[in-house]
């Protein structure tokens, strides 16, 4: 608790420390665009001198969602085919992958699981390039690692990781954009259009009243969005409990929608793009069975919804969305907590830094 | 419905169709090692000339966990790095990967899912060597398709799959180890162990009593027990429409662990190896939680557990084990579904040939 915290009268009150690191993501995307882009830019080029034909991303919880972020950037804007590492093939089977020609990326907030440790080791021995993304320069992760990108997000206290998640999809998203040869423009608008959506809290306060007594949520999305659908699903898990399961549209499709009904309520993340017109179908289907369906994404499509929150998109490309749209989701994790008369900044069973063999 | 059903009195009983499919499995896993081991054998000869440094691996629904299954032995047995793909990025976004010396795997109980047969065709024209793994010679994805294998586990009538799953693992199994030179004789023990399974019924019915008022579960495991672990949730989910979330081990201790508790039953899949092994902190975690843990897996285990059910290990290597540990877990979405007072046939909203685009 800083001094400044004892002094405050609401210094004690429930989810203070995520509301500020929430509020401090427009400052933390603009701090990685003045101070952060040139050492990615850099990192960028010596990576792309050594030619990756493929890449594997390694990362576990949030951190997995910023990997998966990364890999859709990789395929779709470089044609890169991408893996996720499954880590307990190396860590528990001593699997020893042959990884010339491969780029090994591992994402970790803290940079100090020792399984990332160990199955990063690992890649560089079998030939990998490796690069770590982490908010820990001094971090273990860093070190084994040949390259390493900091998010520069400042300290992460509160247990739900937020300000971490949009800075690393920001870092991600330079490094990729100018290991192809683009200089990635399109984030210039992003602190200021951050400040926009954490200005609109009352919004998502009243959509949070929707989900005070949900006994379950089902978050849907496609293509760009669907990272964002599984990182609001363990956010809405981890600080209110509610159990809320992320699919794929095309998946939910496969089996899952058996559980939607007009009892399960859908939050639809809907890419203002292909990914959005791809999840069109399912979001029919959706409405088709009367189920409770709110939308975060553009204006146009949450009017066609029981409820949502509308997202600005114009002139800001379908890659870059995903850093905005966690936004409102992770405010309404936040309300939603609030409002269930639990603690987001404290959830139960949660250490900081997860350590996993 | 056939002459003998419209007889038989007990004809419209509730999961009818499932519970013969079930039951057919012995009988397919045989048919699957005398009649079609030949031919995987041969089309892994030609792929291995080949030689393939990388592979994609394309799914959806229940044929996923049966493609990260073959991810972990292609990782494990023969250090091939392996992706599962975002079908997303080719057919909404365009994408044009380079394939070269990559081997694309798609699964496919129906062969029959328009994405699938786009996707396959994209990767053949990027360069890929493409395997098709499907329970129909005569689809549109066989036909896409440079190599073909027929899981070979005849008509599935049941929504929910159980024999092309098996089928579709032991198929994977097979064609892995002859490409890596093996012979997969681990396998011939397999129907014999099925047919046991299938015969403690009565267990598992008692173990589902447990569920009969649950209103959501985790199954969690870790290395080859972890695709056993998602292919169980959503086969109970499909089935009794519990919200069931299957986390690796690992994964659980980075956020979702904050809603196990003495609420949430956990049923934990323990491989008997280093995936157990592994998992053995993430028990000790759960059991100081006070959560309600049921095991299956080896009888030491079981024995540590709440309730569980023990699974013959001896002599099973370890990467053969999700191809019986899952039978069980089929037998209690059956129960649970049935002691619901529901159809495990014919669940709500799910078509067989799911048309995602």
């Amino acid at each position: 608790m800083t001094p400044q915290d004892a002094q405050d009268p609401q210094s004690e009150r429930p989810g203070r420390i995520m509301a500020r690191e929430m509020a401090e993501q427009p400052e933390v995307l603009r701090r990685i665009l003045d101070t952060g882009a040139p050492t990615i830019h850099e990192i960028a080029r010596r990576v792309a001198e050594r030619r990756p034909r493929f890449v594997l991303l390694t990362a576990r919880g949030t951190s997995d969602h910023a990997a998966l972020y990364a890999k859709y950037l990789l395929e779709i804007r470089l044609g890169m085919p991408c893996g996720l590492a499954s880590m307990s093939t190396i860590t528990a089977y001593g699997a020893k992958p042959d990884l010339r020609d491969v780029l090994a990326v591992t994402v970790s907030q803290s940079g100090g699981s020792p399984d990332l440790v160990a199955s990063t080791q690992a890649a560089r021995e079998a030939g990998a390039i490796t690069l770590a993304v982490t908010n820990n320069p001094d971090s273990p992760l860093a070190a084994v690692s040949e390259h390493h990108i900091d998010v520069l997000a400042g300290p992460e206290r509160a247990l739900p990781a937020t300000k971490t998640y949009t800075a690393s999809l920001l870092a991600l998203y330079l490094f990729v954009e100018r290991l192809g040869g683009s200089d990635g423009a399109a984030a210039a608008s992003l602190p200021a259009l951050a400040g926009d959506l954490l200005a609109r809290q009352a919004e998502v306060k009243a959509l949070a009243a929707r989900y005070r007594f949900a006994e379950r949520m089902v978050i849907t999305s496609r293509g760009y969005g669907y990272p964002t659908a599984k990182e609001a699903a363990l956010k809405l898990m981890e600080t209110s409990y509610i159990p809320a399961l992320a699919y794929s549209g095309a998946d939910l499709l496969h089996g899952p929608l058996a559980m939607v009904d007009n009892i399960s309520p859908v939050i639809a993340v809907v890419p203002d793009g292909r990914g959005g017109e791809a999840l069109r179908p399912v979001l029919d289907r959706l409405r088709g069975r009367g189920a409770d369906l709110v939308v975060i994404g553009p204006k146009a499509q949450v009017e066609q919804a029981s409820a949502g929150f509308a997202l600005p998109t114009d002139g800001v490309p379908e890659e870059v969305q995903p850093i905005l749209e966690i936004i409102p989701l992770q405010l309404l994790a936040y309300e939603v907590t609030i409002a269930r008369g639990q603690d987001p900044d404290a959830p139960r069973a949660l250490a900081k830094v997860t350590e996993t063999h």
